[in-house]
């Protein structure tokens, strides 16, 4: 399988994702069906190589700068990626165009990666990804570096406490539903995206993002609480990302086990949601947190390894 | 010369616009130089012919749903249209590869749509130019449908007084220089872009896109202040152009006589500032207000030609 590479210049660490499929029927959530696998095997023989030689020609995407622009666009870079995504199809375009030796395909490739508002989406988790393994094993640091789900179990990292996870039950996301679903069809949260709230950005500089209530429910006004609740268990605000309708204040970034447990105010999430049955897929988005045990475990742990207290 | 083709499918009637240059050195702000002429060669003799065949390939491209989602994506239409033109390029681009016959030349027209972040505004000013003619000619109508400035000159044309300008010196604009210039080297207000404004967008829009006060002046909430004042003086909210941080509450739109007379609230302009000497191009960008001379001396007109009071 065709991943993209990502390269965190400054610390020389990579992170990989695949190609991003699109909304609804996709393998990501689950769904399989002839149709789903067809477009695999065309992204695999067809599209991947194709953005390969693009990418290669291009001298690679600056997908740091990518978000902090497209940050100031309307995007939270987790649950909305349009001004991401067509900013990247603009960008790779002139080498797709120039590399392809066929018209057709260049062609196609090019629609397809413009009219998927999530194409940019996997690139950016790879570079969060990238971002964040960089902060991770930090002596003393009780800076979560990872949250994840897989359906049954939320988990964390700690900076501080090495490859250890902390795990508890996920909940299920409040959101909105694609036409035909409900919350009854939900399974319970899944997938490896908060990633992004992890580094900043998603849940956490949804005040960029005031259309996004569209997509995962809410009012703008909720968007911006969502942020402004953030900086209370974050250590710091981002040099790069910034949200302009808070002068430009930097988004809340590196959640503070101390202060989440402290507050007793667990993360924001903005998520997709899957459907409970194998083989559907991609049913809905919206808002989920994690439970607020785990971190307090996670904080317990981290005294006893450093023996505090 | 070369022109986009707007449609106003609604009422039939048409409007058109030139190839837009990009920012600084370009003819439309008064610079000729060598680099200027052969950039237009370019553009009239590789571009246009291969944007004609990609457009008429594509059947079109809808601007004003276009404009909807980038007044969603941080732009006001005026004097931001990152995203308008990036969307632009992402839907054109797959039929630039397609059509053309040499992949370079193709790679060349995208980068250049792409890289030219105010790529969409001259077929955007079109489109509002066609949305406005339609509302023109209303007997009995208040509502202003052009403002335009020569440099010298501000001029207005009121809906219910047919062909008839009014007109009063222009003021110099407030903003942001590039390096090396300031206000000194600017030129009364100039330009026939403020048929943004005239629709809904641009001004009237600034609180869907709090980014361009880095480019215009002044702060977010500057932006969001110059958006509630013209509802003050407008007619209506627009039924397809929304705020996503007002609630997506439709713009300001049809800048009503009677209103900006009887609040003595002119209408606000973004706008690019041309320096006074022929040759150099554009020197920054800003704020201007028309002054409301204009509109008092338009009312009493009104009022006579209507035989009222």
């Amino acid at each position: 399988m065709s991943v993209y590479i990502l390269e965190n210049k400054t610390h020389q660490n990579y992170a990989y994702s695949n190609l991003n499929e699109g909304y609804g029927k996709v393998l990501r959530y689950g769904a399989y069906s002839e149709e789903v696998i067809d477009k695999l095997r065309w992204m695999e023989e067809v599209m991947a190589p194709l953005l390969n030689e693009a990418i290669e020609a291009s001298g690679g995407i600056d997908i740091r700068a990518l978000l902090a622009e497209s940050l100031h666009m309307g995007d939270e870079g987790h649950n909305r990626n349009k001004a991401g995504s067509i900013m990247f199809t603009a960008k790779l375009a002139p080498f797709i165009a120039k590399v392809s030796r066929d018209p057709t395909v260049a062609s196609e490739v090019i629609a397809s990666l413009g009219d998927n508002a999530l194409s940019v989406l996997n690139p950016v988790m790879a570079a969060c990804k990238a971002m964040s393994d960089a902060g991770h094993g930090i002596e003393g640091s009780t800076i979560i570096t990872v949250m994840a789900r897989n359906g049954t179990d939320f988990g964390i990292r700690i900076s501080g406490l090495g490859e250890r996870w902390f795990t508890a039950p996920v909940p299920t996301p409040k959101g909105l539903y694609f036409p035909g679903f409900t919350e009854e069809d939900s399974s319970g949260d899944i997938g490896d995206s908060t990633i992004t709230e992890s580094i900043g950005i998603g849940g956490f500089a949804m005040a960029s993002a005031p259309a996004i209530v569209n997509f995962v429910s809410g009012t703008p006004k909720d968007a911006l609480n969502t942020t402004l609740e953030m900086y209370e268990i974050t250590y710091t605000e981002h040099k790069f990302f910034t949200i302009p309708p808070l002068d430009f204040r930097g988004t809340p970034t590196g959640m503070d086990l101390r202060k989440i447990v402290e507050k007793g105010i667990t993360p924001r999430i903005n998520t997709g949601i899957a459907h409970k049955d194998a083989g559907v897929g991609q049913v809905g988005a919206g808002l989920v947190r994690p439970p607020i045990l785990l971190f307090q475990e996670a904080l317990v742990a981290f005294a006893k390894h450093y023996k505090i207290g």
